[in-house]
C-alpha cells in the first residue's frame, strides 16, 4: 500500500487516539494536501514544529497498528467478504427460485454492513 | 454484559495498549481469579498499589473502547454473522444440489474466520 494512503487509512482507524493537533496536522498534510509551510502558517508555528508533530503522530499510528493490527484485519475481512460475495453469485446463477434470490439479497445486504 | 466478562473481553482486545503491570494485574484479578492481597503478595507491593493499578488499567480499557468501539463492533459483527448463517441454512434446506451444498460449506468456513 502506498505510504500516503496507508497513513490516511491508519488515521481513520486510530485517529481518535492521537492528540487533536497530531490528528489535525496529519489530516491537513495527507488528506487535504497542504504543505508543511502552509500548515505552519495557519497555526502560527515553525515548519519544524509541524514536521515533528506529524512524525510523532505517524509513529503512534504505526505503533497502534503493530499492537492491534486493525488495518491488516480489516483488509483480510474485506478479502473474505469479496470471496463470499462471489460464492453467493455462483448460487444465484444456479438457482431460479425467487425465494432463494430474496435470501441471497438479504445476505448480501448484511455482508456489506459487516466492515 | 457482566462487568467481569466485559473487562476480560476489553483486556483481550486492548491489552497490548496497557503497561505490562496493568495487564498482568487485570489478568490475575479477572481471568485467574486472584484476590488483591494475593497479587500484592506475589509482587511484593501493597494491596492499595494493586488496586490503583487495576483501576488505572480499567479506565484505560474503557477509554479505548469509547474511542475505538471495537468490542461493540465485534458484537455487532457476530450478530450479523449469526443472521447470515441462519439465512444460508434456509438455502441449504431449499436446495438438493450438491454443488450448492459445497458452495454453502465454503461460505460458512469463510464466515467463521471473519471475526
Amino acid at each position: 500500500m502506498e505510504k500516503n494512503i496507508e497513513i490516511s487509512v491508519l488515521c481513520e482507524i486510530y485517529g481518535k487516539l492521537l492528540t487533536d493537533k497530531q490528528y489535525e496536522f496529519l489530516d491537513d498534510y495527507y488528506n487535504n494536501d497542504l504543505s508543511l509551510s502552509e500548515i505552519a502558517e495557519n497555526n502560527n508555528i515553525t515548519r519544524q514544529a509541524v514536521r515533528d508533530n506529524i512524525k510523532k503522530g505517524e509513529n503512534k499510528l504505526f505503533e497502534y497498528e503493530e499492537k492491534l493490527g486493525l488495518m491488516k484485519k480489516t483488509l483480510l475481512q474485506e478479502e473474505k467478504i469479496a470471496i463470499i460475495l462471489s460464492e453467493l453469485n455462483k448460487i444465484q446463477d444456479k438457482s431460479s427460485d425467487k425465494q432463494v434470490a430474496k435470501i441471497l439479497e438479504h445476505i448480501k445486504n448484511e455482508l456489506n454492513c459487516l466492515v
